[in-house]
């Protein structure tokens, strides 16, 4: 059977290397272009010594692909991507150009226009677990942000089952990695290891995302939340910690029945049954979820964590890729976490 | 003029060397003895490198000394803490054993009876910036744990002012030395590195501690609190991020100013205008905290960090003890943090 | 085709839980049956959350298999493997009891008799790059060690082509995993993070090891070596830096042409261009070998790094595997290394 | 008595922020100007919240003062220290402008010319332990580099007494704070965090530095030697591991005595009697050497260790700056370290 075709624009950031690390291995697709800011002309098996086998000049422009992901920043990807789509190429986006759909809150958010708010509408949101359907008949995905993954995937079973009422706390932990390969003296070595802190507390751009999904999938909206993110002395992993108010009457087993029952039959989420840790999760596409109950004062407690690389960026995408091409969900990306 | 005589019990912690490292360069102290379970016999200085200038061979019972610092583990340490204030020893016991005054809260959560009721009421709760005096005259002071430390103070400020109403939720996150010196899986390296997770879930010991003094310093009880604890990949460091809801017409500018007046003449809490990481504090006595409001939501998120192991355990148990020698309240623990 | 069925005898260590990871995704094995000193009767994906579908309860004795891998600590992977070959069943030692051919060398280093001196003889050393031939006949496997791995790969070109002359140092540095999961002060999160230390500085027991299989290999004997093992702060990684005088009239062009044509053929050796890092291995069953000379002083420094779980230890004992199975060699063991 | 009025060059830098620190508890000194390239016009405090307590508005150009610390790098450093020294400031000079004596050494090393050369000779090499008394003496102190003072101190005690012959190999290993606080990929922490790896392999600036003192101490000479450094995913601690043949007929006990006897009065140099580790000088301004023997080959083994910051830095140049103002040598640098 004959590969796809892809093509990886901005392959020399932490999500398109990962993004050429799976797909080297995936069965079904072959990369056959990939693109870069600051590397073109140079292979990307000199650049990243750990894709030593992919031997593959970077180029300022994609060439001739059936599918193209792109690792861009915001706004310049939606520049990459719109041609892309003109030209008939089916394209997962890992940036945020195309996860909201309403444009006047990606202006408010990313603080520009968005160039083309019909395609908002046109573009389904990647995360499988709600939007199968529409992803497999997607010519353009948005794939989720990494605390959206994390967060979304944890409250959606409690929301669509009305488990919680009033405000939602969500205090989330991330690796460095997430803060990507572009230098800044929040992501210098000796100032975030053995540090620990919140940022974004004016809001963090993943905010909106959260919102419009949970809202989505609501028994009732509009749904209210609190996001804090912290920055966490480690590479890989994120966690969210969601607090609410149970519900008068609702149970803790009641409350695991309900959770196990909406990913049943996920291939990427499990509901565990003790705390998980991010190290379950490094380097596969899984999400891990724990709910359980604070009885004493009544608040449901939901932890979510995955590894913000892959099922929070380049895993589900290719999990998406999977979806459009019609083949097994898990092809290519079913590897299990690395322990220790 | 003559220098107190003070001694350690179980030197051979965390908490215990840390205590051991503070106070040999305190200028009002000496340390004349020092016990341990495991290194008895054995010079302080050949168990611990750091601590080589200290000429002093651990025991196991503590010789003749003004003050006495205990840094066993709860039961242990109230077992023999009790024979030295009858003996007239002043003491600090840096345990669980004399911080909560039911009790029968202290049987519930440390499963078994106490052995000195009394003891509990004549105890002071050893945190200054809300029991000063009664440490001062006090002849044993019940240490505050690290997570009560930063979240008590971090608290304290709203709930005596009435800024929040509804529950609370705290979300804490400590470096891996609050587990303490005994070897466990849980603080196994390769376990812990590259890791994140919550962790006592059905609820943890500093809880009641964390409720007892909130209730005793706010302006309506009983205060409602879930208290999440997380494990972090560095060896130092917590940090309590509060949430609650803003009391409606309490304004940010208030709010900070509020706390500012708190803590106005505090040598050791400072409040910040942006938000703290747990480096701004590394080796130091300082809490760092940030209030702030969410005003998307109307939430309180406040931000309090320290050391666990010095203003968290030893460099609170100095403070305690500078006030009950009636000498300046920073001596001996004006360091600087250690950055980078 | 009927998968062979393996066995991991002590699947609850680190080398036996990256065993049980590597063989689980393996195309041509079945693992059925898998033994546990503290957790039998327990699933091993309930012990191993990253396990998770593992469905195989710990046994005291290993059931019925065509081959056996055990990942005891040596002296007992003895008492257990030496049943297991009198059964008939072809077996993979990840521990140190059949590596030395000299049953002397054995107890002075181990400090007690070798159980069966003839079983050391019959086994093959396994280190496919330079026994290739006797792995894939051989009943008996002995895998190396990780340091050993790591510096005779490194060494063996030079020493085969008599590149260097004299007194050889091997500066070695080991990410903690190496040390195992038994709890130890040594492996105690707090101690060994923000931390470095030399250790066994009078002789480590891969010493031998290292010596045996280099005066194997080289053109002059007996190899002088010094070799000293650091702990370095992180999980997997190892490095080891090698000094000798270059042999005067050999220039770095030479040791570089000669270094590339002795692992010319290796699936898993590579002669890199740039000094390597262990993170371009993590994961990953390669071992990436830098030759360079200290033009200056006429020094060969050579730099080797891996993975000691992987190539160090669980992913040589498969590749092993897949030569007593003549199957091809990287069958389930070519993973492209996890970056960052 | 009135303090002396000091200045900071740079105090932006890791360097220049450590020199804060250490001067703003020193009880003979007021830190009175400082200056910094980016943060111009702001507050030191509100630059580094750890220095809170310093207020003082970061100037382009220092103001007046007694004695000066520069902190900027190499070239930029001589061109602030020369007018200074004009001016009769005494300064000590963090960066390697006028530790080489050799302006041709420098110019080959640094690829420039050096701005004046005769300052080169009038400059004290500042390694209290080898030059004292010119250093009490001096106008301008060159303060060491950090692998210059871990090595040479490491070494002089065998290279003066004979103890060694032939080659010399220095394996070198640093956390990431030498790499200074300016961005680049080698700092990055998703880079370094959790990897391992040498540097410099063409020369490292900080060889010739130590060929200097080595051949200026040694009762052979020239010395030859092998520089290699790594890089160690921690923030601060710095290892050397020095190999070298041990002269026939000396004996380990022969090389501790002497090596107690060159540094019995150091106050901080230490002979230790078992490996030192990194933190055990985390934070203080200690040395901690251990010279052992390979008797099965007859090398001589040295680890030394130490803070890259202070005692690799900072804290040695305040020690420096005591001996030239003629006041106790361990004044206000006798921290003990930080543990864990």
């Amino acid at each position: 059977m004959a590969k796809t075709r892809v093509g990886i624009v901005n392959v020399t950031g932490y999500v398109g290397a990962e993004l050429a690390r799976i797909l080297l291995r995936h069965p079904a697709v072959e990369i056959v272009s990939a693109t870069g800011r600051s590397e073109a002309g140079k292979n990307v098996g000199s650049v990243f010594p750990h894709l030593a086998p992919v031997d593959l000049i970077i180029q300022h422009e994609l060439g001739d692909v059936d599918l193209a992901f792109s690792a861009l920043p915001h706004r310049a990807s939606a520049a990459a991507v719109l041609p892309l789509l003109k030209k008939g190429v089916r394209v997962i986006d890992t940036s945020a150009d195309f996860r909201l759909k309403d444009a006047t809150e990606y202006q408010r958010w990313y603080e520009h226009a968005h160039p083309d708010p019909e395609a908002l509408s046109a573009a389904a949101y990647g995360l499988p677990e709600l939007h199968r359907q529409e992803i497999q008949a997607a010519r353009l995905v948005a794939n989720p942000g990494c605390y959206p993954t994390c967060t979304i995937l944890g409250l959606a079973p409690a929301l669509k089952n009305g488990l919680i009422e009033g405000h939602i706390v969500v205090d989330s932990k991330s690796g460095v990695s997430g803060a990507g390969r572009t230098l800044k003296l929040e992501s210098h070595f000796s100032e975030v290891n053995e540090n620990l802190g919140a940022y974004s507390l004016r809001g963090h751009r993943h905010l909106p995302e959260i919102l419009q999904e949970l809202n989505g999938v609501s028994a009732k909206r509009p749904v209210s939340l609190t996001f804090v993110p912290h920055l966490i002395p480690m590479t890989r992993g994120m966690l969210s910690s969601c607090y609410a108010t149970l519900k008068p009457g609702k149970t803790e087993t009641e409350v695991k029945a309900l959770y196990a029952d909406f990913y049943r039959d996920e291939p990427f989420v499990k509901i565990v049954d003790r705390p998980p840790q991010t190290k379950h999760t490094l380097g596969s596409n899984l999400c891990l979820i724990y709910p359980t109950v604070d009885t004493r004062t009544g608040t449901l407690v939901v932890l979510s964590c995955l590894d913000n690389l892959v099922k929070g960026a380049a895993g589900q995408a290719v999990q998406n890729m999977n979806l459009m091409l019609g083949i097994p969900e898990s092809t290519g990306i079913d590897m299990l976490p690395l322990y220790p």
